[in-house]
């Protein structure tokens, strides 16, 4: 694993749990966990439960111990390292967005067609799809229970820099992050509505602000928390972003990313309205998925609440009880258990590819592109 | 009162109430009804409880023992019948949208602005307004409780067209209608967003969306009810429209109204997050409004479920105890309220003013000419 | 009508209101509102919308032009007036509770018997029958959609006198009111539990609290508001009452009554289970019926959140379009078209009937003999 | 750690992730599981973890490398199991209810007494203690927040057993589980009302029921999981427990356990109303903390939805960012926190104790003896 912040930290605790929870057709060894500081690299080893550590990416992606190679790192530098890994014959899990630019993804997906050749695979961590609910929702899509998408309106609201003296952490400069809300939020959304109408957007018409555009520079920072400075810069992302779109069937999209939703911490929020019935999900209520089906009886019509918590709903077998929830980390668990049963079954599962990391970003370039053009319809692919 | 079908019936509950729970400066006598067909006016003035009725609504505008034109016909003919009024000397509530067309708007403020000067009065009917939650919403932002506005997202959500075999009814035509779900659900979202940041639009980006193209001809209809016929006709209205847009202090806004939203039945949900707090309302729950207060110790914040039925709540002394909730049609008896009040007391309360209407009525026009041009973004006013 | 308070008000705005959107098979005449005070009374038959008025209900139940007498007075007058009133020969409808005492109720049950022999009916107020969401749930166990009925847990929780120095009105006092929580809200769970399942209670185990004892004497009272004075009394009913209960086919009822629930202004909550699914409500979100349909597919099961909202409802083809809710008045509205209409068509649906209210009345009475006699479980009748 | 089903595996995810995540005063070594099926518990050790299995508790609970000895079998068996462990020497974890029957739970009690003096200790896994929610709403109690406690409503309803197919498994014989609802699910409410008020239930008055007393023996099972065989057998516990009661301090308790309510999968609820505010929880929004607090002004007050997935919140800063949220199994990873944190620091902190699982048991007693006693009230303590 690269990276052990807040990503490495989910992801560890994913890497220890499948394997003692699910069935897996491979033992999980973890082998080695890497950063660039040597200190703190050696106590998150000891810590998150990595067997070693290192300091240097390019020594561990080759290590002959090493068959997985996850990516946890801020996305300035998984280009590189997923590149690397996959010319030294490692799987790749690599987290999203796949990349900060169009170019760098480009790259990364044709290395990933390259590997494939050999056997080599890889997989973008976009985790809400295996949030037990929104697999369900996409399952139920698929099978035609809400009939033609109509509309997507989809949100992700959080609210960590509605304080002007928050400081500038990297996650605010454009060089480190690519893009602000859009990219780190936005790319979820971008990838679930995909994901669930089984659609891509064929275009999108988008407006960006940036509320504080001079924060403090940051002394130090630590997962999503940091302390400010005295000293100011520019904030160079998004704020918040906003985008109509397109679906290939005609559905219209609706999507709104932002870190200024005051009172909202982590609401990701979908709803999709079908010709015969509609599902909604807030993963402020993780456990429930509503399902409207236009087929009930007029009178007893209305929004179900599905609590996602039996065992016939997507990965619930393997976890607690009815009735007995799951929560954040559990989707990261979720993705060793079907990175790792792909890798052995059918390579065609490990979805998302990076070609639909790819793909994403195709969306994410369209929607700065429309943003800065007077927010002109944009065409994607 | 011109027409008397589900605006009449609604407006009339209010004339009938009104005086019944509130002081009004002025004793209310409802006159006349009038509609086009004799028979069926004569049964409406009957039940509705107006004292005679009429089918020439040229004559009934004139009439000496008619104070008050209230008019609750389709948008097509507003213009006539207010500018008609003013002239003959007659305060005028004109339901929403203004009317279907920017010029006709234009000459409906126009006139209004001539009448004022005689003291004779107009109002257009945003009825929303006056539900008590989102008047108290009104004063929330005025004081400055939520801080500077970051964000509106305003949906109007229903589903009553999402069979393609219901029929073409005068709301899906352009020439009766003006637009579809725009200027009838949308143009509620406007004014309401407008009045509730107390911020006017500067500029938009939009989407629209036909999906049934073609429908059977109606060959009766009621209501929002009908039943189909043999043959067909096309749309020519929007099924759903979309649109970003700012505010003049920068906030960006979302909004979507559709009558595809299959499941929700008339979902006006809005939601503002500020620099310093957010509020939330969904008509499915009228009688609650949502306050997050960031003010609040950071472990105890929260969004609070105002119930909105206390006496200290607008409108609400002159109904029920505490907790025993209102429905739909108190906010036209609150708006009779406020018109007769605004009549007696300040004219300047009078609003939204038909000048109100037709700033409504530009942003609806560039909401079209954005949808029509690749949605490339459009300034307003 | 006698009595022109809270009740009285509500009364009125459904008299007015129900011709006016049903088809009734009667006129409606207003013709007389009685009051103690001449001033007050005549006042409130000019807002309220009455005919006459008048201070000697003796008298005025006696009137030629007199048919139907609506009882709105604290319940110890109820006995002496509806028995006056229906042996005057006009029907009675009569707010709940019944009675203050079993022993008034069962002479208001004789005379009503008696009076039914000549045609002269009558009926008591339990308003929430009337409410479309509890009106369809009632329906939906009739027709088996839940099964056998197992749970009932019922609730009315109000807040109104949680501060101590809130003054001893009338509803504070025994000899008024009969008792506390127990029948002014208890009574309504009670009719509401035995209507739903139509079943009754054959036993109850009780246990009652009044948490102040002595508060300020009012000075001035109207509806649930007062003002303090400087002496004090002792309160003599009781603040809440909880008990269990079993109904006659074995289902476990556990119902609490309060008015010291602090944040919950009226909130009547009734959750029914059964062997094939389960009903809840909530007054706070009155037109909302949650259905559980265990028939559902597994994975798609879930309370269903049932917008009362829709022509096919009970009630609700009188009212507005899909999506347009209702108010707490609109059940008194129902039970005007109900009291009338059953007149007309079929007397054995006049319910609840003076025999209804009686049987509440005796459940009250149980469980304020097993309070007393340390919980022990008591039989009904 | 005895027994390694259900609770087995939930308490090996904690063994597992707790050192992960909190900084511990002990190094965690996960030494042996035991079980009675030699080869069940041979695959569970594997599976979960555990360094070594064995099959006979009487001598892994003397083992020199054990110092904790985590009992998760079913009630019958932890009296044996625990004293034995306290006379050993080793520290105690016993899973709820401490015992099936006062008797064994005072035996158990005396032992911790006399452990404790030589500093060996003892606690009860009431795992609901633990989440961040409920640790919140305690300390909001404690605090003073919401005033002196006038009532509080818990309910604990589950649906597993409404099939009258299901079959007879262990949990429904009186002699394996002491008792049924109240037992298993009684007692999490009567310890988590404890709790949460600080104050001790001083009498009960209770109503129980077994809705279906026969049902098919099992062939096998595993959780809560089974498959019915032919044969039939008596089910000798409650499906469902009702009782009132009283806390010390006056405030009136209405509790509500029970396995027959449809559609509800583990829904613990509890509502606590004091003299300056409430909070109400659900576990099936197990991440929320519902709070009113009547100091808010008037107009703003309601109940706040508290997310209780802050730094801020009780055992959150060990997790993730703001808003995502943890599941069933995290309150027992805190739980394994605070037990080696207390054994570290503070032995008074081991709490629940023995003495309060034994406290426990002396309710759940006086619960049946008033059920069978005709609800009588009975005193406890």
């Amino acid at each position: 694993m690269i990276g052990h912040s807040f990503m490495g930290a989910v992801h560890s605790q994913a890497w220890r749990t499948a394997p003692r929870m699910f069935e897996l057709p491979f033992d999980v060894d973890m082998t080695v966990v890497c950063g660039r500081d040597p200190e703190r690299t050696a106590r998150a080893a000891e810590r998150l439960g990595w067997g070693d550590w290192a300091d240097d990416w390019q020594q561990v992606v080759r290590r002959a111990d090493v068959d997985v190679v996850d990516i946890c790192t801020p996305g300035d530098s998984h280009a590189d390292i997923a590149i690397a890994a996959l010319a030294a014959g490692k799987h790749v899990l690599c987290e999203k967005p796949l990349a900060n630019t169009a170019d760098e993804a480009e790259r990364m997906a044709a290395a990933a067609r390259v590997a494939a050749e050999t056997g080599v695979r890889s997989m973008v961590g976009f985790n809400y799809r295996r949030v037990p609910a929104l697999a369900h929702a996409a399952w139920l899509v698929a099978e035609g229970v809400i009939g033609e998408v109509r509309h997507v309106r989809a949100q992700y609201l959080q609210d960590w820099i509605v304080d002007p003296e928050f400081p500038l952490v990297w996650r605010l400069r454009r060089e480190r992050a690519g893009s602000g809300a859009l990219g780190d939020l936005g790319s979820h959304l971008v990838d679930l509505l995909q994901h669930l109408t089984g659609e891509r957007l064929t275009g999108v018409s988008a407006t960006q602000a940036t509320f504080v555009t001079e924060r403090p520079l940051p002394e130090e920072s630590s997962g999503l928390a940091a302390r400010a400075g005295t000293r100011r810069g520019q904030v160079t992302v998004d704020d918040a972003t906003a985008f109509t779109g397109r679906l290939e069937g005609g559905g219209l999209v609706v999507v709104e990313a932002t870190r200024f939703a005051t009172g909202r911490k982590n609401a990701v929020r979908i709803e999709v309205n079908g010709s015969r019935g509609s599902l909604a999900f807030d993963f402020e209520s993780m456990n429930e998925l509503h399902l409207y089906d236009a087929a009930d009886p007029e009178t007893e019509a209305g929004f179900r609440r599905i609590l996602e918590t039996e065992p016939e709903h997507p990965y619930l077998s393997a976890w607690w009880p009815p009735g007995h929830g799951l929560g954040y980390e559990h989707a990261f668990v979720h993705q060793v258990h079907d990175f790792l049963t792909a890798l052995a079954d059918d390579a065609s599962d490990l979805r998302p590819s990076f070609a639909d990391g790819l793909q994403v970003q195709y969306v994410l370039e369209a929607v700065e592109r429309s943003a800065a053009d007077a927010s002109r319809w944009t065409s994607i692919g």
